[in-house]
C-alpha cells in the first residue's frame, strides 16, 4: 500500500478558555519510540469535555493552558515509531486514549487504568484527538474490521464505558440489570448488558425521547421517573449513568441481596447511600474510573453486529464547529451523540 | 382453577434389566412435606439413560434393582404436600431432577450438586420421570412462563449442563469458545456461548449433519476432525462435549494462556493430558458434575427467545415406546434428542 | 457415655420490656427433625442484645412480646430430635444461631445468611440462649475440640463475624488492613487479619484501653484518633466495627484504588460518602450481614491456637445476672466480652 | 551515600556446554533506560539451573551457547539508568528476574508471567546472575529491609513460586492443603500454605531427613511415602512439587470434591489422570509458570518473620564453585538449597 506524504503541520481545535475554543495550525506530531500517528478520522464529543468546555475543569482537574479536547477517536496510522513494524502503515484503529506507566502495581496487577502516572486524551495537561493528527503507544491502536465505520469506531470508547461497567457489575446469562440514565453511556450499557446476556434491562430517565431510543436498543422496560417510581423492581444489578444522587439511592433500594451496584454517572463529590440496606443485603458497591482491556472486547460486540450505534449519533461537525459540537447536547433536547471530522 | 381428580395408579415404563423396559401399573405416588406431584408432559432421553440401559451401569453406579429412567422432565403439578401453597396446584413446571439434603457443607455453600446424599431422577436407586407422575420437592419445580412447551421444558435439563459449563469456562462477552461434540449437550452449549457474550463459537464433529445444525442454531465456525485439524485455533475457552481423548488434548492445545477447559462429555475413567501445556500456559482445566442454580437462568434465555430448541427434537414416543426412544440414537444417524411423552 | 436424664423445665432470662428482664421457668424444649437440644455452657453478649435490652429495637426489628436474647452460644448436645443419630449426645459444640429455609435461592446459592424466612437466636421474635437450654438443628451444632473451653466456643459467632468481614475485604497474605473500632468484634478482626496473612494491621479506637489490647492480640500499630488522624496510612482494606460515620469516612480516604470497604458496624441509617473516592479509585464497599460458612474456619483458627480469645473475656454472670452482663459494656469502660454461664 | 566507582568488568560463571561452566571476565553491563545495575550479593540454585546445566535443556529450551545461569539473586543498586532516579543507588534489593513486554494482552490483564516476549534471567539465550553484577528493570529490584539478609532476599524468588501456587490453590484461613514433595519449594510452600490461614499441611516425600525439616518449619503432619500412603487424606488443596505421576494422581483423589489441583513440580511432557475423579468432584486443576505480583508480598512476609528460611541453606558457594553449587542436589542427600555469593 502506499502512504501518502505527510503535512509539516496539522490543524487542531484548541480550547484557550472556558467556552472558547479556536483551531490553530500546529507542528505535525512524530511518533516517538512505540508510538504511532494516527490520522484522526472521527471523534466522538463527551459530556466531560462538555464539562471541561463550560466550566474549565471537572473536580480538581484544572484546564490551566491551552488545551486539545476530545478522547473518542478513531483513525489511520500513517507513520510508526522505533521498533512498530510499517506494517501497520494504513492500518483503521480505534484509538484507547490512555498511556499508562506500564511498571506501577496498578499496570502489573490488570487495573492499568488506576495508574497514578496515567497521561489520558484530552484531560489537563495532556492534548486529545480534536485535531487531525494524534499520537497513542502503538498497542492501543486496536484495529478494527474493514466494515466498520471510523464512526461507529470512535463509539468504542464509550462503549468501552459500558463494558467496563457490566463487568464490575456482573451481569451474566439471565441478569436483570437496572441502568439510570439513558444518555450515550447509558444506552450503550443497555445494550452491552444485553451482549452479557441479560435477560431484563430496565431503563430509567426523564426524557420519553431518550426512552424511546432506550426501547428501539433493546431494554425491555423504560420507565419515566417523572411519572413512575421504581416500586416493585427487584434486580441483580444495578448502573448508574445519571449521576444523579436520588436515582442512585432508588437504584440500591431497587437491588435484591447481594446484588451489585456500579457507579457510572459522575455527580457530586458526596452522596448520601442507605447504608442500612448495604449492610442488611451485603450491596456490593463500586465506581468506574475509565476502563482496561476493553476495546478488543468492544471490537468483538460491535463486529459481531451486536450493538446498535447508529440510534446514538445525532450530529457529525466540522474541525471548526467543535464549539456547537460541545454545546449541542445542551441546546438540542434529542442530541445523543456529536462527532466531529477533522476531515470533514 | 380445577384440578382434576387424581388417579390411584399411574402408568411407569420400568427398565428390568439391561435392554429390557416394561411399562407397570404403580401406585400413584403421594408427595410428602414440602415436595409437589407432577404430572409428566415430556420427558427428554439423555445418554446416560441409554448407556444405563443398554450397559446395565454408568462406572460404579449399578442399576441392582427395578428402575424407572429419565431425568429431562417437565409438566404440571397436580398436588403439594404439606406445608406447600394450594396455589401452586396447576403450575407448569419444569423439574431440576435433584433432591439435595440441605445440611451438608457443599449444600450450604452453593455447590449443592456436589451433595454426598443427593437422589438424582433415574440415578440408582432413585426412580426418575418415564412415567406419568413424579414427586419433586416444591424449590425444584421451577415454574415456566405459558408460551414455553413442555418440549421445551424438558430440555431445559440438558440447557443447564451447557449454562454450568458455560460459567465454569468463564464465558463471556466476546469470548472465542471450542465447543467438541455436536450432540445435544453441545448444540445447547454452543448456543449457551453466544447468550454469554462468545463472538467466536467453533464447534468440531465427525458428523456434517449435526455441524450443519450446529451452523444453523449459532455455531460462527465448524470444523468436521475426519477431514480437518485445529491447526491455528486459539480459543479462550474450551468446552469438550464429546468425552473423546484426541479431541479432548486437541482442545487443551487450542487454548490460549491462562485458558479454560471444561470437561461435559464422560469417555474414558482415565485421560492423558499434555501436562507442559497445562503448566507452561497455566490452563485452568475442570469438569462438571449435572448443574446447581441453572433452571432460572435457562428460563430467562429460553424466555427471551435466545435458545432455539426445535432443531434439536428429532422424536417423539409415547410411553410404550421408552425402549425405542432409548436406542433411537444409535440407530438413526440424523437422530439428535428424543422426547417421551407419557400421555401420549 | 451416659447422658443425664432431662428435668422437665428449665430457666431462661426473659427480657420482658424495655430494659427488664426476669428469670422464667419454661418447659423443656423438645427436638424436632434434623434437631438437637443443647445444654447452654456459655453465652455471650453481643452489643446488639444491649441495644435490644436498653431500646427495644434494632432500626425495624422491634421486640414485642417476651423475647429470650443471647446467640454467642455454646454447649452440650443432651437430646437428639428424628433423624439425627444418637451418637451426637455428649457432644460438646458451637452452635451457628440461625435457622435458614434451605430450599430458597440464597440458601442454595452459599448466601444462606440472606435468606428471607431466617430464624435467629434472640432476634424477634425468636428466643435466643440465655436459658439453660436451646434448640438448633443439627448441622448448626458444629463440634468442637476437647480443648476449647465453652467459653472460647461461645466466640466463636462473633469471631466469625470477624471471619466473614475478613473474606469479604479479600484480606490475604501481604494485606494492609485497617480496622476501626476496638471493640470485641474489632479486636477478634485483627487477629483474624493476622490469620488470613496479613502483614500490617493498624486499629484504631478512641480508647487507649482497648488499644492496649489490640497490641496484645497483634495489632502491628494503633491510633487513638482523639489525637491522631490517619495521614500517611494506606490499606489494601478497611473494615469498619465502628459504626461510626467519621471513621467510615476516613477508613474509605485511607484505602488505595481498587482497595476494599467493609462495613461491620452497625450506626445510623443512611451515610454520606466520598463518591467521588469511591469512582476515581473504584474502591468496592460493601457490608456484612451475619455470616455463612464460618464456624469451620472459626474452629480451625481457634483449635490450632491462632486466635487470642482470653483478653476479650472481662466478665462472667450467672443466668441471675443477665441485666447487669448487658449493661456491663456501658457502664465498665474496660469491659470487652460478657460471658452468661446459666448453670452458675 | 557514597557509590563505589564501578569496575570496568566483572567476574561471570558462564555454562560453556553440558555439564562445563568456567568464570569468564565480562565487560561491565550498562543500564539503558528504566534499568538499574544490582551487584549480585547472593543467588540461589535452582533445579531448574541444574537441569540446564545437567541436561543442556528443559523440553524445547535448550542452551545453544554460552549462558549464564541462575535466576534467585538479590543485590545492590550500583547504577541507574536514564529515568530513575539516583536516589536508589545504595538501595538493597531483591530481583524479580524477568522482563515482561508490558503492551501485550497478558501483560497488560495482570498475566505478564504468561508474556509471550518474556526475557526471563538464566533461560536461553537470556544471561542469569551467577556473576558479579546484572540488569534488571527498575520496578523488578524490589527495596527489602535492612534486616533481610541478601541470602533471605535471593530466596524470595522460590518463595514466590509458593505464594503464586498458594494463590491459585486458593488457600485461605482453615484450609487443609496437601504439598507432595519437600524439596526447597515444597518446604516453602507449606510455609506459604500457614500465612495464607491453612490449618492442616500435609507434606509427602520419600526422604525423611527432608520430612523432618518440613516438620520444623510448620508442616502439621509428614508421610514418608514409601511407608505409608495418603488413605485418609481429605484436603481442600493439592500442590505438588514433586513432579512426581504417581504423587499426582494420589494428590488428586486426596481432593474434595470442588477442591484445587496446583502442578508445580516439573516432570514428564504428559500425564494420565482420573478424569472420572476430576468431573465428578468437579475438581480444578491448574499449573504454575513462574510468578507475578509476589514478591511485595514475599517481602513483607518475611520481614513479619513468617517463613523460616534458614533451614533451607546448606550450602554457600564462591564463584569459581557454580559447578559443584549445581550439583550438590545430585551428590548430597541433605542438601537442600545452595547459595552462590559471586563476591565471596
Amino acid at each position: 500500500m502506499t502512504v501518502p506524504q505527510l503535512p509539516r503541520s496539522m490543524r487542531a481545535s484548541v480550547m484557550t478558555g472556558v467556552g472558547a475554543v479556536v483551531v490553530e495550525e500546529r507542528r505535525m506530531p512524530v511518533p516517538g519510540p512505540g508510538d504511532v500517528l494516527v490520522q484522526v478520522d472521527a471523534v466522538g464529543v463527551c459530556g466531560s469535555d462538555t464539562h471541561f468546555f463550560t466550566e474549565g475543569h471537572i473536580g480538581e482537574l484544572v484546564v490551566e493552558g491551552p488545551l486539545v479536547l476530545g478522547h473518542e477517536c478513531a483513525g489511520t496510522i500513517v507513520a510508526v515509531g522505533a521498533g512498530i513494524t510499517e506494517g501497520r502503515l494504513g492500518e483503521r484503529v480505534a484509538v484507547e486514549p490512555q498511556r499508562n506507566c506500564g511498571t506501577c502495581w496498578y499496570c502489573k496487577s490488570g487495573r492499568y487504568n488506576l495508574c497514578p502516572h496515567m497521561e489520558f486524551y484530552g484531560c489537563p495537561p495532556f492534548d486529545g484527538a480534536f485535531a487531525q493528527y494524534a499520537l497513542i503507544r502503538a498497542d492501543f491502536a486496536h484495529p478494527i474490521p474493514e466494515s466498520m465505520s471510523a464512526i461507529h469506531a470512535a463509539l468504542l470508547e464509550p462503549l468501552s464505558v459500558g463494558i467496563w461497567a457490566a463487568r464490575k457489575a456482573a451481569v451474566t446469562a439471565g441478569s436483570r440489570v437496572l441502568i439510570s440514565g439513558a444518555g450515550p453511556v447509558g444506552l450503550l450499557t443497555a445494550q452491552v448488558a444485553v451482549t452479557f446476556g441479560a435477560t431484563e434491562v430496565v431503563v430509567t430517565d426523564v426524557s420519553p425521547h431518550r426512552l424511546g431510543i432506550a426501547e428501539e436498543v433493546g431494554a425491555t422496560r423504560t420507565i419515566d421517573v417523572t411519572r413512575e417510581n421504581l416500586d416493585g423492581i427487584e434486580v441483580d444489578s444495578f448502573i448508574d449513568c445519571s449521576g444523579n444522587a436520588t436515582a442512585i439511592v432508588a437504584g440500591i433500594k431497587a437491588c435484591r441481596p447481594a446484588g451489585r451496584v456500579v457507579l457510572v454517572g459522575m455527580g457530586a463529590d458526596e452522596i448520601t447511600i442507605p447504608l442500612g440496606v448495604i449492610q442488611n443485603r451485603e450491596i456490593e458497591l463500586t465506581g468506574v474510573f475509565r476502563y482496561a482491556d476493553t476495546w478488543p472486547t468492544a471490537i468483538a460486540l460491535v463486529g459481531a453486529g451486536r450493538i446498535q450505534l447508529d440510534p446514538l449519533v445525532t450530529g457529525v461537525f466540522p474541525l471548526d464547529e467543535v464549539g456547537p459540537a460541545l454545546l449541542a447536547a445542551g441546546t438540542d433536547a434529542h442530541s445523543i451523540k456529536t462527532i466531529v471530522e477533522p476531515f470533514r
